[in-house]
């Protein structure tokens, strides 16, 4: 079955798409679990770092009344416990919350009733609810396709469970008939592919259902290589076991030698050896190995393949990365929704299992799609543009850590969005699905990969970040913006040359982006890398994420990109550099304008900074400093304080600190006050009421 | 000489008084440290707790320049180092920074020299300042009077010191010639004193210089006492020594105790025994103990002395509160400035020394004013109105202690503004001056004393009393004010009777007393009594005081009366108590409104409070609850935030889990956002943008 499109004339007969689609979701779903024999499998943990199956029974259908009420869709609950129960899946890792004293089961019986009870609602809710073509996000339509495209998800992902239980507890299935063929693996052989410059990400037009990682857009530069024709078999990936691959710790990276420390695996997982014989586990029934079958492995596995195959290559042998495998999906001209015939083995048209890897060629290349999927070496990561779904804010964000790789292409079970090009999955490298690879050779060393754009989370970066390029606060004008009008302002009244300006305390840098187009050259200095880091990235052309507290543990996800604040007009004549406002480097100097950001408050000698900044302009130059004179004994001794003290018995602001070491060398032009407000969440805020002084270096 | 008036007629004539008047002081000072024949005796230390002298040599002149420069009458300092060094004194605590190796101390001819060029300096300002009369406390006169009566009282306390170095040290002179008569004492007795209502405190418009702690007013109801004829001479209190009065624990208060331990006193700090016999120590001579001049004591001692005379008595016997003080006062007519003769051993007119008890008798009662200082019950404390002068911030209200007791009527060395009627000078109370005691007697216990009214200085607390009743920050109306008149526009939208209202997290109190006219009971709760205390006080009438965080250490004293505010109608339908909002005694109930400020997030258990809730309500009345919903883990467990969480995976606001926990009960009526600003500091703000909910309480 296909997807219902988000596109089409008659609402009618959409609502009858949703309706069969959320069917046969729901069907297929109990079809899986009716495979099970025994109610006390259900409660097995054949892997001990995941749920029990009676978890994965009961969490599809809680998803939809959860998302229903978070919605609110849905007023009341339908089993308040089972909804508590199911509702929360694991990552994989052993600090999940795995303690079973933790987790007290639904009997099977409930969670069928429930399902039943689930499941009738969700009809007559598609049944009446309001429609209107084509589907948008913030619909309920949406939010149907999303439970919808969940359930497919934890067919998959159960499968992967229920093969791991003992065979006893399942009973073989006409629907769910392994491939019957077997043979001699085929010699595989490296194809040579075009590189070219490959354009990732599904448009916001598109007309399937995507999760949120899959909208946006990058462009990556993939250079010519080779790619091996097969999937990598059974039989290729026995040499490298009898070879003592999983004995030989060089082939490992160190996050694989860990895992084989933890697991002591010495063959793959779905693997056994009785005497002298190989056999496969598949999903109902056991095998000899079957050798042109594709091998099943999690990515450490497969990159210690790599490495030991290059040992045997000139080049480099390893695995493909994301836009690679996009350039031999090009070679399939359809998708999901408009092909006739699968072009591999998926979406459950041929077999309940892999097949052998010489089944289905395009072009010279077989299992582009399909089998298995195919691990690749991009950690995921949004594209440009990324948002989160806010009924769903928690799908993506947290695999965007660089420790969740992608899989491309699909398996036989991947059907709906799984089975769509546009799909990207990605799991833990130690993780195991019905998932292999195909390796690729290429002569470069460095892998044209996207680099992982992670959130920034710290509070204090982030309220730095959001008070630059967010929204408005407080009905306050943004900050920097405000800050660059007014030197843009006193540059003018004093007729300072606007050649060479050196912005100190320049945070994330937007300040500097306002002056770059009026200014020669820009010096953005920061004491630390980690604010700088993000100007840099926006310089580059890069977007910035990060996360606003939104209430206590909810964040909002942001990104901004310099083209979309206007701000790209001269950024290429800002240099960013990291530096010590009180000891700068000699090459900072000859400056007709120096801004000091609240500088002074950060500085550990403040007085010394003042003494020594005359150094660094141009005769009649202008030092324009912003402080709150907010001095506290962690960043400056208080023997260093400009104000906020008592001298001699007597009150000191840091105004008068300012002015005793200023007067003399420099005149004071004029004083301001300008308004800071920093957004700490949603309903609370700091504001500053900063003080602009406004200095003119004395001539010789 | 007398101190210039600050009204008058003519400006000249004002200006040749006020340079005057700095002479005289000036040379008053020179003439005092001339006694001392030895360079060596100004770094000697007789009072270990005190500087050598060489410090208050140089501090008088160097108080004059740095008040000149901090207020800006003066631009350059003449020596920075000795400025430094000599410009902060100690207050006789062991703390007190007298670590020798911490002062390198100027040579006594450098001290000359500068002196010399700030007399020269100050002569040429006093010739050539603007002036204008009346003299107002922001003028330049007025710094100069300062600096004048700053360095009267340090012609008395250093010559207790030189009192205290090795007679060999001190030459005598014909201008500081002590008393030459001395006899056995007359008998003591009790002279009654009709008690009557006394009015405190100088008024603004008086035509004298006065400290900053002599303004404004307080009233006290004083009760008919007997006064003791004489103030408490050596041969009175020789009788108590004699008795083992030192040695006598019980006579003794905890302080006293303390200080007799760390001292090993025996007898008076200006007695010493050779023999048999006992000396008294004056200025620049030791004569056989005059019998019936003043003793000289501590409070400690005085205190000790009345405890022995106690019981020899029936009532009380007590040291005279500062109130009881001018009911002897006020026996004498006349002030410094009008006298033509000093009504006491006051002002230099008579002996360097004290002189006998029995000379200058007023009514019956002898040495009102004059000959030594009298210690007093009274704590000092600013009067309500009490405001300090911006250029000596200091001067009084670190001593608003409870632990600095008033000392009045000025001894032979007092002079200017120290002689007058409304001088009021304060000691810790184990200090040493010129000061002994006249003894009361009174029926009563208790002590009809003014409480001392501290600042408070809790940051935390400091900023709700600036919110409820400082000046608006950030333009944004007073926040209690603007939550009372929701209030009020609520329950006349909703029909809800104003008989009884319970104002949960009512802080400080404003909205209680802006809800006050409108109600028939308020019952105002908050879970710290160090909030309710500052409303109960407001509530009595007086006023409160605390400090403002102005930039660093820097703070700025406040003073706030509800009769000033406009919020006296209704005050006494208020009952404020301290309670627990998650476990309200029985007793509050029945009310028709229920406010909440910020109960949620301050509670352990909101959802317990929420449950509760109901039962305190009429039915039909409203319950508005004001939040941000920050929840911390230091305040609630997390297990029992009501939102800004994660639950079963799903985000839940704060206003989510209220609406799970009320909803049922009540209706929820509508929704407002109100913003509260709390000021830092000078520049910074803390600003919360509050949901404000309004629910009613379904019937049965």
């Amino acid at each position: 079955m296909t997807p219902p499109l988000l596109t089409g004339a008659s609402v009618e007969q959409k609502r009858a798409e949703l309706k069969a689609y959320f069917q046969n979701s729901w069907d297929s779903y109990d079809s899986l679990f009716s495979l099970i024999n025994s109610h006390e499998a259900f409660y097995l943990r054949p892997e001990k770092l995941r749920h029990p199956l009676i978890f994965y029974f009961g969490h599809t259908a809680t998803f939809y009344i959860n998302k229903l009420i978070l919605g609110k869709y849905l007023d009341r609950r339908i089993n308040e416990k089972l909804e508590a129960i199911c509702a929360v899946g694991v990552d994989e890792m052993s600090w999940d919350d795995l303690d079973s004293s933790h987790y007290d089961w639904p009997k099977v019986s409930e969670v069928i009733a429930y399902r039943a009870e689930v499941k009738a609602l969700m009809e007559r809710l598609i049944d009446t609810m309001e429609l209107s073509l084509p589907i948008a996000k913030d619909s309920l339509a949406w939010v149907i396709l999303m439970g919808c495209e969940h359930e497919r998800i934890h067919i998959e992902t159960s499968s992967v469970i229920i093969r791991m239980l003992p065979l006893q507890y399942l009973t073989p299935s006409e629907q769910w008939q392994a491939c019957a063929f077997s043979d001699e693996a085929p010699e595989n052989a490296l194809v040579a592919v075009k590189g070219k410059s490959v354009s990732l990400g599904k448009s916001a037009e598109d007309h399937t259902y995507g999760w949120d990682n899959e909208y946006g857009q990058a462009q990556v530069e993939v250079k010519d290589f080779q790619a091996s024709k097969y999937l990598v078999s059974n039989q290729e990936f026995l040499a490298f076991v009898e070879d003592g691959g999983y004995a030989t710790p060089e082939y490992w990276n160190g996050e694989g030698q860990q895992w084989l420390a933890y697991t002591r695996a010495s063959m793959p997982r779905f693997w056994l050896k009785k005497g002298e014989h190989y056999y496969q586990r598949n999903l109902l029934s056991e095998m000899p190995l079957p050798l042109d079958w594709p091998v099943e492995v999690n990515y450490l596995e497969a990159h210690a393949f790599c490495q030991w195959k290059s040992r045997q290559s000139s080049g480099y042998i390893r695995l493909p990365t994301e836009a690679e495998w996009y350039c031999l999906r090009d070679k399939i001209p359809t998708d999901l929704v408009d092909w006739q015939e699968a072009p591999g083995n998926i979406n459950l048209e041929y077999f309940a299992s892999s097949c052998p890897v010489n089944r289905f060629e395009i072009d010279g290349l077989f299992d582009i799609t399909g089998n298995v999927w195919q691990w690749t070496e991009s950690a995921i990561d949004g594209f440009n543009g990324f948002e989160v779904h806010p009924l769903y804010d928690d799908f993506s964000t947290p695999t965007f850590d660089g420790k969740h790789n992608l899989i491309k292409g699909g398996s036989w079970i991947s059907t709906g969005n799984e089975a769509c090009r546009s799909s990207r999955y990605a799991f833990r490298r130690h993780f195991f699905q019905h998932a292999g690879f195909r390796y690729i050779h290429s002569e470069y060393r460095e892998i044209p990969a996207i680099e992982v754009n992670h959130y920034e989370t710290s509070g204090e970066i982030c309220r730095q970040l959001e008070n630059h390029y967010g929204e408005p606060s407080l009905n306050q004008d943004n900050y920097p913006q405000q800050l660059a009008k007014r030197l843009l302002a006193l540059t003018e009244k004093y007729g300072v040359p606007r050649e060479k300006m050196l912005d100190l305390g320049c945070s994330v840098g937007r300040c500097a982006f306002e002056l770059a187009p009026a200014f020669d050259h820009i010096d953005a200095v920061d004491f630390s890398a980690r604010y700088i880091q993000h100007g840099v990235r926006l310089q580059q052309g890069q977007s910035v994420r990060y996360t606003c507290e939104n209430e206590g543990d909810i964040v909002d996800f942001k990104e901004i990109f310099l083209s979309n604040l206007g701000l790209e007009q001269g950024k290429d004549k800002i240099d960013f550099c990291q530096g010590d406002a009180a000891n700068l480097k000699a090459i900072f100097t000859g400056y007709d304008l120096v801004l000091a950001q609240q500088v002074l408050e950060s500085s550990y000698d403040p007085r010394l900074f003042l003494t020594n900044i005359r150094q660094r302009l141009k005769p009649g130059g202008l030092l324009v400093l912003v402080s709150d004179y907010s001095f506290t004994e962690e960043v400056t001794d208080k023997s260093k304080w400009l104000g906020g003290i008592k001298v001699n018995g007597e009150n000191v602001t840091g105004f008068d600190g300012l002015q005793q070491c200023l007067t003399g060398r420099f005149t004071l032009l004029e004083q301001q006050e300008i308004t800071r407000v920093l957004r700490s969440n949603r309903r609370h805020y700091q504001v500053s009421e900063l003080q602009l002084t406004v200095w003119r270096l004395e001539n010789g």
